[in-house]
């Protein structure tokens, strides 16, 4: 291995079709269909000392989407790229490039990526061989004072969440366009209606909406369910919380005591404000013990 | 030239970036957002006998898509590869991009893909060197026998047009979902609605609905404006058809005589059926007559 | 009493803001806001025998709206013609309304209904005196070859679930629109979506979707939360049913084994097939068995 | 007749199908569809100094909707109450009644609504008699300063505007439920989205988006075309104005430099805000102008 703990590597490794490689010998096609339709699905994993977290988790997801866009080679085994089914093999495939990268200590973020590959048709066509990667990158993540203060959300006015929401596809432009209105207008983040216009979730994360002893989590079918909220909700449980489904209107966001983002990466973030008006409580010592939780399972 | 108009290429030769290369020589990097994320635009051509059709209206498309996504680097002068405003370059780069390719007799279809590149950031970043490359492919167009039959139609039931259907991004994957749910229950294409149920588009394509004399186009917010339609309308109104736009839903589509499809690849299209009822005529002699003069401008 | 069982009252008797009148006295003033606005609220109920079934349910959800629509009189006692905590003082009115008009035997239709009364303002005005009043008027079953045939519904294309529609209001034009198209086209009944394209219900009932042994609702949140579904959910649950709520979208409609409508006029009432196509199975026997337990409580 | 100039009736007077009595003598049956199911049409007029304004324009409207909604008697010839094509007999009716409510001088709220009446059916059936009746009371105008403050919007974040919106009809209760919510929060007026997102209309009226010399408005098809609308935009164009219509997003709101809204009763009421954001100008005396215009035919 070329990197040592002491030097940042030079080049960026890739985990790619197989092989570790370092960028500079990944060979994206201009006719892959990742890249000239976004046809295709991601994942991204936080791994923290080296060790990515929830690995099974973002396995599962990957392969159901893959069955519903029928990105599985017809008649594959197990032996290829894609076998979803295998989170060890996939656990230390990304440990390998986490040190290739250096980054084997401290935050990274971790990317899989699987497209249709180069294929004919207009279409869902039958893959030759899909397209596989996974990218690693370092990953700061919120400070304390950070996590204290809580994320303001900015309500994207421009359009509801798209009709594939429920799966995390390379069709992601449109949360990238809410972040950016947000971000314009001074704030940390989206939140994101569905056609009902019920609370959806937030450019890069779900929501969970809080009162004492209680969990309300969107019951709108037009968001991403995701993994790291489907954990955090069995904290919960654990602890004797109620959990529920429900619709949240705009109307009735204020009627709970506070609201929680959630993702693989910052694990729990309070909310501080939605369009300016500030949210009673952060329960900000709950948001750090279920985070910790979280990140030391 | 290493292909001769008596051999096919063994190799796919690429615009990439600047340079006329072949495929393999072209490295998408897995950075790349338009791999990622999707974040880019395309525009898809036909040209014939080595010559793209009207290019300058598909790149003053891709110019306003590029502004709106903010895709242009700042600062970014007409010497850059993303130079929009220039059609008579972009003429001769396709041109010569067939030409490699062995395309320069019979039809091609030409596309051109940009994406944001490789930036960071959660949002719309400012590039450093967008993405930028031209593909061309063989084209066969449908037979005349095609063109005489026309298409038939299913209405696609599982989500209307996505919140970003006015740009051709390369958030593509809803159309081809679409367009395969046509496709496994038997028919041609895909027909669209926008979220307050009227008729937007079909998955690859713009909906022209005609009456004597009379063409409407569908007057949804949430559509592509097409290239091809843009030009057919000029046609009409040259012959003193009345153009108009309006709100078309599902229970008005009889009422029109006939309803065409139209992109730049197969110009003209007669609808045979919608849902497996049939349309009352399809206008062959006048879809020929159009389809010619959009060809042969 | 003038009416006997013997012969058919030649006059309609109506209870009305807290008498029993002939219908010739009430007198609805062409101000009331129930006529001007469909400002108000209703409940259908059926009655048998001269007996009005589930009368709480019905009150309760009356009761619901008239808060969310601020329909009761300000310092409102339990004295008023309001008093929706009664069930016991309604069974009573309606029972005394079925004899005046000789519906003491055979099936009977019972309309509750509550309006704003006759206030000024653009907006939700404190009511001075709420109109009340309670309708009946005898119904006729569907025989038991209506029941067996099943009936075909149709989707209903020009419009999805208006914004008010988890309440039961004096607007409701919207069925009774969806409702004609689907007669005009030779159907029994309605099928309506809601925004996000997922089945809601049908333009009088509720749905059910069935498996062996599993009962699927619709979790949309714009729809009405039929009474008759309430109660034939929880003879389901004792049976040992898994009742669950789920989006179900156009394209999944047909992976159930049945689906049935309930309202409190029909019970259940199997469905035969949908926009022309047939459902695999109707569950006779056991639409049947279940219909006898909600009707005979 | 028994009211004089001098003393205010005693008692209101309705003209009620066919002819003018006094409120108590009217009866709308229990079983009205209007009252039953909001199953019906209403226009509202102002009259000054006795007189009805574009009397012709709101009968034409009126007929439009009664032929979607069938509304109108098989076979009805021209003598029957629902003639809605003699604007003549229509003004002299509204003339006479505003003159037994003692609304000759000043100004007066006239409503002509029209419904099934009594009949049976679910769905649209054949009306045996429409109820039609007219009713007219004080209206005070706005006063010069309230004009030159201009109202405040607030936008109606619990549902878009619903299917039937581009009619008028008695199925008010949504805009009113929108008025109370901005009335809540101490705004004067709701701001109305269709469900693509876009501005439509007001709870009572149409928005006019103003720049120097252009005048845009809401292209929505889920909206209702305002009379008073259609009057002050001829009069723009008479003057030389550019009238257009776009879609208008909430994001594009305040790209114009004003926004006017516009009814039959207020005439041109110039906005301030919308959700607390002030508006950068009301083109005060251009409202003013084109309002006497307007209101001074």
């Amino acid at each position: 291995m070329m990197c040592t703990e002491s030097t940042m590597p030079k080049t960026r490794f890739v985990w790619w079709n197989g092989s570790l490689v370092p960028e500079e010998s990944v060979r994206v096609s201009p006719f892959d269909r990742g890249f000239l339709f976004g046809d295709g699905l991601f994942e991204t994993l936080r791994a923290d000392e080296g060790r990515a977290l929830y690995v099974s988790d973002h396995l599962e997801r990957l392969r159901e989407g893959a069955i519903r866009l029928r990105l599985l080679p017809p008649g594959d085994g197990g032996a290829s790229a894609l076998d979803l089914n295998a989170p060890s093999v996939w656990a230390q495939r990304i440990s390998q490039l986490l040190q290739a990268n250096g980054l084997q200590s401290g935050s990274a973020r971790v990317k899989i990526v699987v497209s249709r590959g180069d294929v004919s048709g207009v279409g869902l066509p039958a893959p030759k061989v899909p397209t596989v990667c996974v990218l690693a990158e370092p990953y700061t993540p919120p400070s304390q004072e950070a996590y204290a203060r809580g994320w303001t959300l900015r309500t994207f006015r421009a359009g509801c969440t798209p009709p594939l929401a429920a799966m995390k596809t390379l069709n992601y432009l449109f949360y990238l366009w809410a972040r950016q209105d947000a971000a314009d207008a001074g704030f940390d983040e989206a939140l994101l209606y569905d056609p009902l216009g019920h609370a959806a979730e937030t450019a890069t994360g779900s929501l969970l909406f809080l009162q004492e002893g209680r969990c309300t989590v969107s019951a709108s079918p037009q968001r991403l369910r995701g993994t790291a909220e489907r954990r955090i909700l069995a904290l919960f449980r654990e602890d004797g919380w109620a959990v529920e489904e429900a619709a949240v209107p705009e109307t009735g966001l204020f009627s709970f005591s506070a609201v929680w983002v959630t993702n693989s990466l910052v694990g729990i973030m309070p909310v501080r404000s939605i369009d300016g008006t500030a949210l009673p409580r952060l329960f900000d010592a709950q948001a750090a013990r279920y985070r910790d939780l979280f990140f030391r399972p």
